[in-house]
């Protein structure tokens, strides 16, 4: 987070009140650690680049101001006493807190509805209580105690969802209780013959990954959340990460499982593979907390490696940059990351880069001006990373491999500059998302998988939807995609939109929103690759599950939680 | 099946007596083609090792005569007229059979116990009728006439199945219908721009990979059955292949399901990857028919590569040799098949080589007597077969990698020779268990995955077990293994196991396959890698689910078949 404005005392006085029981939360209100935020004095493109973008004058527009907690009605707690003594007995009376702001942050994720509405003072219905269960057997208690008292459970991570899963379902007259995994952050242990390691649901990613490093492993999981996204919730959204090319899903590294279901925890033994279905483990995987709590996972680890690197290319065009991305997945090489932006994202990144370093500067100038004597289009360009991780002759050897796919497909390399600038940026984009809302300007991402014959279709289909809802609204927008995973049969395209709002944001993203996920359905795509169904995409899981298939989870979900206690109306509404 | 004999006329009249509705069936009182057998004449090594095995001498032993199908007492059919009309407007009258040849032929797979019971005339229970739908349409008709009948149904691709999964509980009073997809056996089309082929679910192995091929794809799904099973036998099984380690197991390779279910077809759509959870996909797999009828798969499938070999190597001992395959499963190097054979099974292949190939023969003294000056324990000494697949330099490069690892591990390469008989004699196996059990020699196979960490103790474990088994009933018993399949965290182990029995085969195979499966719970492992759990495995399946994990597949199940006619008693009881 090198490119971040970074806290101040204040803000980390800010940051101390919303703590409970040791376990730092984001922003109420926000993404990320309060104080720090994306600011862009530094990057000269930027502002003109938004301009033309979404019409809006970053120089002449100033900032909502950071919203007034105070000023926000947060409807009282619900809970009885015979279900806050029971919780109380099961984490100790420390572990249970009813107070506004903890309430507040554990209302909603942190997608731009989820800051919409927490902004906007949009609560109808928060956590009656949040408790904070200090291990597994105390994780165990609480289900029991929430079934038994006929309450509501909704687990809770990192808080980073941006699909829905976290938030209590207006009108729901039962008392709602999230149960916060933050003190099970631990890595109990790695076997290390066997690159299996044992580690609590509630470990967030900088903190298993830095317990893993120490003793020389890797768990090779990176999603764009990784700051402030935990083991759990990974695997109750079935996540996947920039480098899972290399390390695969979270349901490939996934192996054992813990999960407090009611009546007993829950024991899937860690084994490399198993021929036994229905899958249990892949029934837990996406279950956005419909099965139970998720409390411990054995999952795989790697070495790190000897050495990681990012290589940039450029791409005369888009066709020319996914045809490649295809080749490489159907070639001998296995890369960790293969990336490639259209030309619109690829505009962005250069609007975003630093005066001084990456792709600016007189280098820069010297390649753009080769390239155009070529007869490229500038705007077309598209910008890819690819990564290599491993020993030193095999990096080497898988480089040359892509760049003679890149070459054959009228790219050209510039080197690891930018993929170092990326590295240290990867996890910065939710501020900059923030920084445009606190302008007016609604951003958000949509993703999809779709097999390859389908890629560019999808591509140039999804962007005309867009286009036509922000016709629709009356709004100017922007909308630009890289495809951010590779697989045998396709790949994953993943979608950054924005506009500035007017009278309604929420509405008018509403449309917006829906256009894009209505085209991915239309196009062949499913809801989501990796950001799980949650409210927001279970809409369209008819489409690619069919209703029989509905009616399997349904089944799933009435037999194994009658009462409804266990995140109700995620996936699917009943 | 280069090494096997060939059927003669008589067979042939014999095979076309089991065909029904175009469709052929394996012997009904044992493996494969009528007339198709293992012989030893030409492999001088053979018997010796049998006798020193096992104490039987085969040149002293008449076989015991084919079982004479007259004198089997077959149970009448239960199934009413309402049911065979329902199932005779789902499939026309021609499509609902209820001989008693194709009754008894739908009764078993082919595990050594089904072959013991059905040649003891065993029949407690055998299918009323036999269907044989013609498209997914009667598929769906034959499913819901079933439900309506409330009869029994159990799908049934290429019988081969060795886990229980396809025959009728004893004692159950409703009628019971097979399900035989084998007119269902077309390549429907294939996404050449995806590597995605849809495929019907009763195509065998050899017919949809010459479909494949003519257009020069491969699905790259080799099970040991592969000659008599079906795509949705492999799908309901959760199958492994022995190139699995290229291509993925099969549910790697399934994207996306068609299942006939009451009600209708549930149809999931085929994408590369999705956060969609709970997994349908994953439920279907290795659901062994509890959750209806995979009609139609669509399937990864890949370019035949220009180059495919399989290179042999000989370690010194076991613990060298899964060193290594381990060594290969953690390098940036992947093989299409890696494989390592103990000392035992080492003997036994080279007691089943012909006296003119293979091992045999000048060369073999040579390096044999070149091994025993290094110092060498021929008995101990372990083979191992290592594939690769792709272009010329890609094949030479990999090569060159793992052969570092062998010879670091103190491996030997014995060239390509001795893979080529392997693969041509890979799926021959059956045939020779056959042939033993014609002798009154009792074999199987039991197989597991297990962590790095435990797998000698896994190897040394299962074969003790065995071991005293063997002594509990008084019997001379013999037991081998390889490792067949690597992964990141683990290996799978198969097991194949053999002893004479004396009074009753089937509880003197009880004692022994009980003994191993236990040794492999209790040393880590899970019931089955690749062959399913059906009845024969469900016993430990709680081992390694956890009663709440067996509770979640309960209750799947009494959601999804309340009334239970969908190949109940499968993988759980209830």
């Amino acid at each position: 987070m090198t490119d971040l404005v970074t806290p101040t005392a204040a803000d980390r006085e800010d940051a101390a009140a919303v703590r409970s029981s040791t376990v730092a939360h984001m922003k109420w209100w926000g993404w990320g650690v309060p104080g720090v935020a994306f600011h862009h004095e530094d990057k000269p493109a930027f502002a003109p680049f938004v301009l033309k973008a979404v019409g809006i004058d970053l120089d002449g527009t100033e900032p909502l101001a950071q919203p007034d907690f105070d000023r926000l009605d947060v409807p009282a707690s619900i809970a009885g006493e015979a279900l806050r003594d029971a919780l109380a007995a099961a984490v100790g009376a420390d572990g249970v807190v009813d107070g506004d702001l903890d309430r507040v942050v554990h209302t909603y994720g942190k997608s731009i509805r989820d800051l919409i509405k927490v902004r906007a003072g949009r609560l109808p219905r928060v956590p009656d209580l949040v408790v904070y269960p200090a291990d597994e057997a105390a994780v165990q208690a609480v289900v029991d105690a929430v079934v038994a008292h006929d309450a509501v459970l909704i687990p809770f991570g990192g808080g980073s969802n941006i699909a829905g899963s976290l938030e209590p379902v207006p009108g729901e007259p039962r008392p709602v209780v999230s149960v916060d995994l933050g003190l099970l952050d631990r890595v109990l242990g790695i076997d290390e013959r066997s690159g299996l390691a044992r580690i609590q649901a509630g470990a967030l990613g900088p903190s298993l990954e830095a317990q893993l490093n120490e003793r020389g492993w890797t768990i090779g999981h990176f999603p764009d959340s990784f700051t402030h996204s935990s083991l759990g919730g990974w695997i109750a959204t079935r996540s996947s990460g920039m480098q899972s090319d290399k390390y695969g899903d979270i349901a490939d590294i996934t192996r054992g499982l813990h999960v407090a279901r009611p009546g007993g925890l829950l024991e899937l033994r860690a084994t490399p593979s198993a021929s036994t279905g229905p899958s249990v483990r892949e029934m837990i995987l996406g279950s956005e907390g419909r099965l139970g709590v998720i409390t411990e996972a054995t999952v795989q680890v790697h070495r790190v490696p000897a050495k990681r690197v990012i290589h940039a290319y450029f791409f005369p065009n888009w066709r020319a940059g996914s045809a490649a991305m295809q080749q490489i997945a159907e070639s001998d090489v296995h890369p960790a990351i293969t990336r490639v932006s259209d030309g619109r994202e690829t505009g962005f990144s250069l609007a975003t880069s630093k005066a001084s370093k990456g792709f600016s500067g007189l280098a820069q100038k010297g390649l753009f001006a080769f390239l155009k004597r070529r007869g490229w289009d500038l705007d077309a360009m598209c910008l890819s990373f690819i990564g290599y991780e491993g020993a030193d002759d095999h990096v080497a050897r898988q480089r040359k491999a892509v760049e003679r796919i890149v070459k054959r497909n009228g790219g050209v390399s510039v080197g690891t500059g930018p993929g170092v600038l990326y590295d240290q940026k990867k996890f910065d984009t939710p501020y900059l998302r923030d920084f445009l809302l606190d302008r007016g300007t609604v951003g958000d991402v949509s993703e999809t998988s779709v097999p390859w014959s389908g890629l560019d279709a999808m591509h140039d289909g999804v962007i005309a939807a867009a286009e036509a809802a922000y016709a629709s609204i009356g709004r100017k927008g922007w909308i630009m995609s890289h495809l951010s995973h590779s697989y045998h049969s396709g790949a994953c395209l993943y979608f950054t939109f924005a506009f500035v709002a007017q009278d309604d944001p929420e509405a008018e993203y509403d449309v917006v929103k829906h256009a894009i996920q209505q085209a991915f359905i239309d196009l062949g795509g499913v809801p989501s690759h990796h950001h799980g169904i949650g409210l927001e995409h279970a809409e369209w899981l008819p489409d690619v599950l069919s209703d029989p298939g509905i009616g399997v989870l349904e089944g799933l979900f009435a037999a194994t939680d009658p009462g409804r206690n266990l995140n109700p109306a995620k996936i699917t509404a009943s």
